[in-house]
């Protein structure tokens, strides 16, 4: 044995060795340079990328979005509510099928990664699967849900929850929603066929940017995303009496502002002072008549409740109608809390599902945290008919909705590993 | 002697004491029934009255009142700011002018009675005179002031504060203040020769409903106005940061709107905190983007601060800033105080003034108190040019620019009557 055959044989010990420790691992570059080519779709003389659902922007994107899917060898298809189905067999036929993606449309003046993170990456987990010539035993689909943004309308339809008088409702484009469907290859008539049954999937996985700053305030890599938070909507409206500003003593005013003011105030206490992670907002305001000079007599201001329990959401309101009313009453004004239709049940993650996040996560090397989705998801609507788990990676500044969004590609590959290796792992255990 | 003869003798001597102790009494249901057929002008389908200044009630009404005027024997003239100026001779030429008046011109979905009380008062007041053949040694003069509502016009224009600037402004008509006076007969290239000089005129008195509701709540008859508050705008500017209101936990908030709304509750307690009869008012609020989901990030807010004096306004604003700059620093954010400009500065009246208004309401046998008007009035630019007397008379409920705006007969005519009264004293005492 020479020297060199020494080498050899060391080289191969060592490569061995490596492809042991070594983990599958999806290519980072690859996937921030697709971040980069989709934000092209949209992109305006300001360097800044509008591409709000049924645009032709959004469509343009969709068309590439397609191609680049079909490329991969996926058999790809547009529901009739418009979503992006790409369908990938597997090595069993009677399996159900292991669905993962998320959305790029965005909000009007919004950033380059909501959404757009986690459809990349799941391009990019079958792209690893291609070249690694992974065959999973569960057929795998990618779903680009569509118009996200504007009332979660692709999943909706999915889960079987999307109103027909949804149809009516305009975005920013102009176009309402039935129109809009009609425009991204969809058929609002035959929406109904659209919804799929309970336990229809083995499972729906979504990788998302977090859109708050929890994740890198405490230097973690991974969110695992223990829900999605329930979220309930009043118009709060404050009676006083409008009059002038000048000729009202102080002590003769009925100031329905400064009533409301009271209540801002009390909302944010009354929030804080239980335990747990909800929030409460109140982020619109309109003081009538609205003149520096006259004392408002009207004001009408929103109550927004998030949690992940809708009992906590109940427990924080009665709370806060109750401090409400006591200001009014204090007062001598009225106050109503008129529900507005935009309530969203809390939606929670399978347990059975984390597991296999945490275990990917861990066996990565990354760090985590188990956490609630303050914002809403197409995983929402989801975890209603299918076991549905959801994996965050850190937004830079907590910044969403925003041209300043940022996540890192370091940060978005180790989200898409978590993804890939979750799903290899789901495709071995799940058993139908 | 006849039993007769006696009687009839009983009969002057008490008409003699009778004539001494009756004063001069203007009539109570001319004055109402000038009141209901000046509403007439601008009349709606709904019963209300729209007259606004330059509308074409605005210029209707005003016509009238040049022929009523006429009627009653006044050189009537309308001066290059379109104010309608109502001349009576006096027995002494080289007397000053003793001029009284208010304007008839209403806020959009105003009352009956703001303005016009003072106006249709002065009417009555000629009448009077002409009736009982009483000619006072000074000149008198009725003033009809233009576009009171829309920046006391007229008013600015004689005291020689109008700027031109302000010939652009518009109003709810549709007219700029420059087509304005063209429209009622006014010449903007012409403005400066309205200015009076400082002391042209020996007096000016302005009878006008409260507009508050203190002489209501005190059971009083009069007003006697110690001066027109003055007035400071501001806007206020709170900085924080928009974020999504699902995914930003409660501790990591800058939300604007709370940082307002503390800001909003101190202004309250701040202008209450100080002696005296000083208003603090917020009656305009904004939220930034202004969506339930959304933490605002910008909110700006109206401050109004009124007092009779400058110096308190000041102190007041002093001590809303530095408690506002605390809330914004303790919630990590910037507030900037922006001077609109709307200042108006304190006017009062003259002291020799007040007191003859006390003498004749005494005399008359009418309750009153000392007041200060919270609302501005055409009376607040004139008492810069020439010694100034304000007559109060209450308002229903405090209410005022609303169509429910209401002035009992009885109380109007006891304004006029010692509006009446002032004038004849003044008409005695008073040599220049």
């Amino acid at each position: 044995m020479t020297l060199r055959c020494i080498s050899l044989l060391t080289f191969f010990a060592s490569a061995t060795i490596f492809a042991q420790k070594k983990n599958l691992e999806v290519d980072q570059d690859r996937l921030e340079a697709r971040i980069f080519e989709l934000a092209k779709f949209g992109l305006q003389e300001n360097g800044e990328t509008e591409r709000v659902a049924f645009s032709d922007a959004d469509i343009e994107a969709r068309k590439w979005v397609v191609q680049t899917l079909k490329t991969q060898g996926l058999d790809v298809s547009i529901d009739f509510a418009g979503n992006i189905i790409g369908h990938r067999k597997g090595q069993d036929a009677t399996k159900k099928v292991i669905s993962f993606g998320s959305h790029i449309d965005r909000v009007p003046n919004g950033g380059n990664y909501d959404g757009c993170v986690g459809s990349m990456a799941a391009l990019e987990v079958i792209e690893i699967l291609n070249e690694n010539n992974i065959k999973t035993r569960h057929p795998l689909e990618v779903i680009i849900f569509s118009n996200e943004e504007g009332g979660v309308m692709g999943s909706r339809a999915m889960s079987g929850h999307l109103s027909s008088k949804a149809f009516e409702v305009e975005n920013t484009t102009g176009f309402s929603m039935g129109e809009g469907i009609m425009r991204l290859g969809g058929d609002t008539t035959k929406i109904a066929q659209v919804t799929r049954k309970k336990g229809a999937m083995a499972a729906f996985l979504e990788l998302h940017i977090e859109q708050g700053g929890i994740l890198e305030k405490e230097n973690l890599d991974i969110g695992i995303v223990e829900g999605i938070v329930g979220l309930k909507w009043w118009d709060v409206v404050f009676t006083g009496f409008a009059n002038h500003a000048g000729t009202t003593p102080m002590n003769a005013r009925q100031d329905a502002l400064l009533a409301a003011a009271k209540f801002v105030v009390a909302v944010n206490e009354i929030t804080n002072a239980f335990e747990g992670s909800q929030v409460g907002t109140v982020g619109r305001i309109n003081a009538e008549p609205g003149a520096p000079n006259v004392i408002p007599g009207r004001v009408v201001a929103s109550l927004e409740i998030r949690d992940l329990s809708s009992a906590v959401i109940e427990k924080v309101f009665q709370a806060i109608k109750t401090e409400g009313e006591e200001i009014a009453a204090a007062s001598n004004m009225t106050i109503e809390f008129l529900p507005l239709d935009t309530t969203a049940n809390p939606a929670l993650t399978a347990i059975e599902i984390q597991k296999e996040i945490e275990v990917a996560t861990t066996k990565l090397g990354y760090t985590f945290k188990y956490m609630p989705s303050g914002a809403g998801h197409d995983a929402q609507d989801i975890a209603t008919i299918a076991p549905t788990g959801m994996i965050f990676v850190p937004s830079k500044g907590g910044i969403s909705h925003s041209p300043k969004e940022f996540t890192s590609a370091e940060d978005m590959a180790n989200g898409a590993n978590v993804l890939l290796h979750t799903i290899l792992a789901l495709d071995k255990k799940l058993d139908e």
